[in-house]
């Protein structure tokens, strides 16, 4: 298994993964700065030049939604993902999607627009709590997102919660903070983090 | 099964599915001009108050991908979705997911912003034929977009590129077109636009 890499992207979620399932795999990093994201080569296998992507024997993959399913599916005894058929599988599903196409793109436009006039930022602050609380809601009383136990949902929705806590954008929101510090001691991503 | 709809929406790729899969299901349309999807009640269902929300017993759904692979998985004997731990699974996501995340919203911001000034219309339209350009190759030679026969992916699909369709987007893509009619001739889709 093959994983096209940058640290401190979204790359980091597959990696974490593969550290959790226990695979071999090879990284392979990619300066972006020298545009090796933008080589003929890589985009053959990433037509938008992003990461990851993911080369797994004849198989390759560049969407990191689809990255996340197949690798969360890849071990059943791993318990990454709950098993076919069962409603927390549809659960599941729909937190790590919400994860990736609804906090993700907001806590991004933050970044983007911290500079922004009064009333964009005012707009992007609204989405940024109306997603929060949407989360905050549905970890009342819980420390996992869907299953009842650990599940890649949980590993995605940490991953962007933490890029948002060290951002400062959970100061009113004590209960994600804790969910952030609970899933981001996992050995498997202090392994994920090392160069 | 409760199928929370408008027509004409992405809710129609559902509704295309719960007719393909064949089982009983109850419609409930809802009126946007009334704002019927804002309501507090409905705001409980979908927290973004969009369409499409499904209901199946207990399960609550609101997710549009996460609501497609449920039902795509929902009967096995329907073939909707390639077996779990199949390579062609990891490609039918990944398909499934791009036509969702990547050609969508570019179809849509066509929709929005086809009166803006022309850097923005170039913009808009070099996004527009990169995506179309990806699927384009990837349909060289084939009818379907993964697993070598129909399934949610090429519903999903043939669901975006229709409306790309309607929009005259396609004019360069003759093979698009001719996926576009030959997935949407299929009796279940049919029935699916039916009032």
């Amino acid at each position: 298994m093959k994983l096209y890499f940058t640290p401190r992207s979204s790359a980091t979620r597959p990696r974490w993964l593969l550290e959790e399932l226990g695979v071999p795999y090879e990284l392979v990093k990619l300066d972006f700065a020298q545009r090796e994201h933008q080589t003929a080569a890589y985009l053959q296998l990433h037509p938008f030049g992003e990461v990851p992507a993911l080369v797994d024997g004849d198989l390759r993959l560049f969407e990191s939604l689809a990255i996340c399913f197949y690798l969360a599916d890849y071990s059943p005894e791993a318990q990454l993902a709950p098993s076919l058929g069962s409603p927390e599988r549809a659960r599941y599903m729909q937190w790590l999607i919400f994860a990736e196409t609804r906090l993700e793109p907001v806590v991004k436009q933050f970044l983007n627009h911290s500079n922004s006039p009064e009333p964009a930022n005012a707009q992007i602050y609204a989405s940024l709590n109306h997603v929060l609380g949407i989360i905050d809601t549905e970890l009342d009383g819980r420390d996992f997102i869907a299953a009842g136990h650990f599940t890649a949902a949980d590993l995605v929705l940490a991953s962007i919660l933490h890029l948002a806590n060290a951002m400062k954008l959970l100061e009113g929101y004590p209960r994600l903070v804790k969910y952030v510090y609970f899933h981001c001691q996992r050995p498997a991503l202090q392994r994920a983090v090392t160069a």
